[in-house]
């Protein structure tokens, strides 16, 4: 029932998914958007961010693995959509078959589209990917031509369509590194002349990620591919806030105290009693841990806010939950077992958000709200969530 | 299909997890096993992990959240269940009509237990928590009579069977704070005196963790909780390595090569370029990242092995993906896109294991293991799962 009480929920706000999209398909100019979806919709639910994201103005899904796309494919969404990660000898029948796109960053991804078209009797579409400058995926400059010759011949023959030419941002979140991103621009449109000097010259190009869409307008191109900011994160905090740049945080991380205790003062609290009280204080146990998502490295730290006030972490994370320190004022004095926590949402409030858990953490944000783990229910929320996209989506 | 070419998967050996649980009853001298699978197994499967820990000697399961314990009675297991974190509101009728212990640390508990008991017209049977020394879960010494003489109400009306006396330990993996777990013990009978006070006598005590098991016999008393063990991993490496107690990793982390790829030197390698190529070489990507649950905190160090050979992730972690910096020896020329990665697993063949990537970022290898996300397929392999044990699962 929707209104059990729960030990812990991620509730998603699927209309500020929708309305996130809005303002970075606003940001893009004429740009298409390409909802970034993979890892779970980054942590908010693969269907559902996807659906919310397609009712905000997004065209375009992209997933890193073909599974995501068939998982898309299967929950009935019918958009096109971008795997990026497929290796040597995976079976691509099923992409060709269900429609998804499929990047190919060697000729050997290129014959095997081709081949898996030819036994569906389907042309495969292809994004041919170069690496501008990131070093991680795509072909280098000196392997492209190759790549390029091997798409065209398969173009020929029918069995494959080019749709796309592509590459993806090193630093794009980071001022000092501006250049860089300029090469990167620079470097696509490179690779775009030696294909079409092969005959391959697809409607789209794309490149820019959350930062991109966000910092670089030079790099919007055809299509554009945010994935952190979809879901109210931003990509560079460095640059600017969430809140700054129009977005709000899609995921709200809660629980309840399952115990508040009187103890004394000089008491070890958690594994290896890296936390000791103080003075006589009230210890609250959160039920999430690392096992939920929770980072360990946030020990001693990451911020939860209970009746309107803050308290960080007392001592280690554990598995499962984690002991809050609260004092022994009055404030201290109305916790009860049974209490909300907010461990991360909005901000709203002076609330804690994933970014105050990546900074206690020593990470990003991204990781942070990507690895809330499937133990923790999610509960959609929004107009969209009532018309019943969640269903839909499960 | 079992041969299918995926780009990354979790194998599972069931049947070390057997043995692993073999291992840790014969440590355990008398005392029956409860094999802790919380956290979906420590991240090995809630269902396989606990059919398999009860192949192996097992007689208990234990895990944190209620939902945890149901899901257990869903797939049919029968063996006594403790689930020990509940909040106050929380729907506790599931719990005594699936016969699923729960563990008490306040007064509201008992009660609440007691009531769900009424509803449903059997006795609910509950294991009381006293807090020795972790200043966790558990009532402090101060509170402890109240919760007993709650229990032992609710045990003359007939609604409760307390079942259990118990507390966790602090620092067990620590030599330099053996002093400690002493006085765990000691607390514990002690606690155990004031509930025989109040005619509350039950059959279990109940205390140690693996490191418990392993290194301090008397924290044994009737039944153990060893979680971490069972898989294979050590709970204490300071202590003694896994290979050292007997046990064996029981999940190997692999994926395949998507690309591999040759640039010059001075390239900057994934977001922000902290590595740099420092001769020309060999770029490898493995399709697993932080998404996957590779903690980010490993990156420019979490080691795997392709071929025979160790490298580390060079630059940083991604959502989906590392890349390996290869060198361009003979070795790093013989590498293929394709090729498959060891990324964790038993270090047989000085392969890397979980507590390899624990050291690389900064955690344990508890952490390592439980947050191996949802997107990666989990396959089950072993005698154990040749005769169905996964499948029953599932
Ligand atoms: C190819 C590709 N395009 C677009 C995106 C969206 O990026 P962002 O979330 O910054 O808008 C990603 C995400 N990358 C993740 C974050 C990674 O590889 O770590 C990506 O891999
Ligand atoms: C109450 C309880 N009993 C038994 C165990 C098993 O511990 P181990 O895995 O060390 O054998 C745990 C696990 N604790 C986890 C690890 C935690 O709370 O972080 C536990 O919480």
């Amino acid at each position: 029932a929707a209104d059990a009480v729960l030990p812990a929920e991620a509730v998603v706000d699927l209309d500020a998914v929708a309305a996130n999209t809005s303002v970075l398909r606003e940001r893009a100019g004429g740009a298409d958007v390409m909802a970034v979806v993979k890892a779970d919709g980054y942590g908010h639910g693969l269907v559902p961010s996807a659906l919310a994201a397609l009712s905000g103005g997004a065209t375009w899904l992209g997933v890193a693995h073909l599974a995501e796309g068939l998982a898309l494919r299967a929950a009935g969404v019918t958009a096109p959509v971008l795997a990026w990660l497929v290796v040597p000898g995976q079976d691509l029948t099923a992409a060709v078959a269900a429609d998804v796109d499929v990047s190919a960053s060697a000729p050997w991804a290129v014959e095997a589209l081709a081949a898996a078209a030819r036994r569906t009797g389907c042309a495969a579409r292809v994004h041919l990917k170069v690496d501008t400058g990131l070093s991680r995926g795509g072909a280098t400059a000196d392997d492209w031509p190759d790549l390029v010759r091997a798409a065209a011949t398969a173009q020929a023959d029918g069995s494959l369509e080019v749709v796309g030419l592509w590459s993806h941002l090193a630093s794009a979140d980071d001022p000092a590194q501006d250049g860089l991103t300029r090469r990167q621009v620079e470097r696509l449109a490179e690779a775009a002349e030696v294909a079409a000097r092969s005959g391959v010259r697809p409607p789209l190009r794309h490149l820019a990620n959350s930062a991109g869409v966000l910092a670089h307008p030079a790099t919007h191109l055809d299509l554009v591919r945010p994935g952190v900011a979809v879901y109210g994160v931003s990509p560079a905090p460095g640059r600017a806030s969430a809140a700054g740049l129009g977005l709000v945080p899609a995921m709200t991380l809660r629980a309840r105290l399952a115990l508040v205790k009187h103890v004394g003062a000089g008491e070890g609290v958690s594994y290896g009693h890296t936390h000791t009280t103080a003075a006589p204080t009230r210890l609250a146990l959160v039920p999430l841990g690392y096992g939920d998502g929770l980072p360990r490295h946030a020990s001693g730290g990451g911020p939860v806010q209970v009746r309107g006030r803050r308290y960080a972490v007392a001592g280690r994370v554990c598995m499962d939950q984690v002991v809050l320190d609260l004092g022994d004022d009055d404030a201290a004095r109305a916790v009860r077992a049974g209490d909300e926590v907010e461990v991360f949402g909005t901000g709203a409030g002076g609330g804690p958000t994933a970014q105050d858990w990546a900074d206690a953490a020593g990470t990003i944000a991204y990781e942070v709200v990507t690895r809330i783990g499937a133990r923790v229910p999610r509960r959609y929320v929004g107009a969209l969530a009532d018309q019943g996209v969640p269903a839909a989506a499960r």
